[in-house]
């Protein structure tokens, strides 16, 4: 695979995409340049600028997520804001909302974020792509500490104690 | 009440906080801020400097905007990030993470978000502060209006039709 220019290696995944109408150009740009970059990617709609309801695109990319027929997601609409909420309905999924690097890479090593969502209409493609980026290269610190503190507090999030949605 | 300085007025409301252990300053600094404008305030914790995990302190905020007990809730951890998944575990509640005050008040118009996540260690007191002006002083733009497009999308999120989590 090439590398993601001036970035760190980043190996080859499975990455499923969707958005709403106010993400589609976006999701269009990314999943190209994603696959440019030698990841193999899923794009889970919606596929034109009709307008549809973000939380139907964020429940398919939590199921998906949850599957495991992907091991990252990237959720767009035009905020952010709605899209996340939906996506973070699903316990098994950690969806973290950011708008530069920094938070991106903090989502993978704190959170063991599995899905990024982007505001299509608040930040540009460059930006996108450098929380994109960060997100890929950045691995979980808790990964191979089983008494990591972060550990624990992302096993929590599977788990919501809360009145009335027990599962 | 008092209007909060250079914003629109803002009815007193009724306003659930809670932190974790990163974001105990801020939270302190907001519910002295928030009480000073005439809200009422319920801090939900954490109390102190010591860890913490960030998951049981936004479900007890989850809960809480649940129940009614509070009519919106306000979630701090040091990136907001891990605050705001926890908070949207439940069907009930829509937490929207921001880091500036248009994401706030589009979170409010279009998502009719009751909860706004912030991250301690990545904005400062002043941003925190016009972030959550915005929250208050915004408004759902479905609120009055049943056809609405954006209101169609809130109610999914409360039903959320996922494999093996429906509740």
């Amino acid at each position: 695979m090439e590398r993601i220019a001036g970035t760190p290696y980043v190996r080859p995944m499975r990455i499923a995409i969707s958005s709403d109408h106010a993400g589609f150009a976006l999701k269009r740009d990314l999943a190209a340049w994603l696959r440019e970059a030698g990841h193999e990617v899923a794009d889970l709609g919606t596929h034109g600028e009709a307008s549809v309801d973000y939380p139907d695109y964020g429940y398919l990319l939590a199921d998906a997520i949850a599957r495991g027929d992907a091991e990252r997601g990237i959720a767009l609409c035009g905020s952010g804001i709605g899209i996340s909420i939906a996506v973070n309905r699903h316990p098994a999924v950690r969806c973290a909302l950011v708008s530069e690097p920094l938070s991106a890479r903090l989502a993978r090593e704190h959170n063991d974020a599995n899905v990024i969502a982007l505001g299509a209409r608040l930040i540009g493609s460059d930006m996108a792509k450098a929380c994109v980026e960060a997100f890929l290269a950045s691995e979980f610190a808790g990964a191979n500490d089983p008494a990591s503190r972060h550990r624990g507090r992302v096993e929590k999030l599977a788990h919501p104690p809360l009145t009335g949605v027990r599962t």
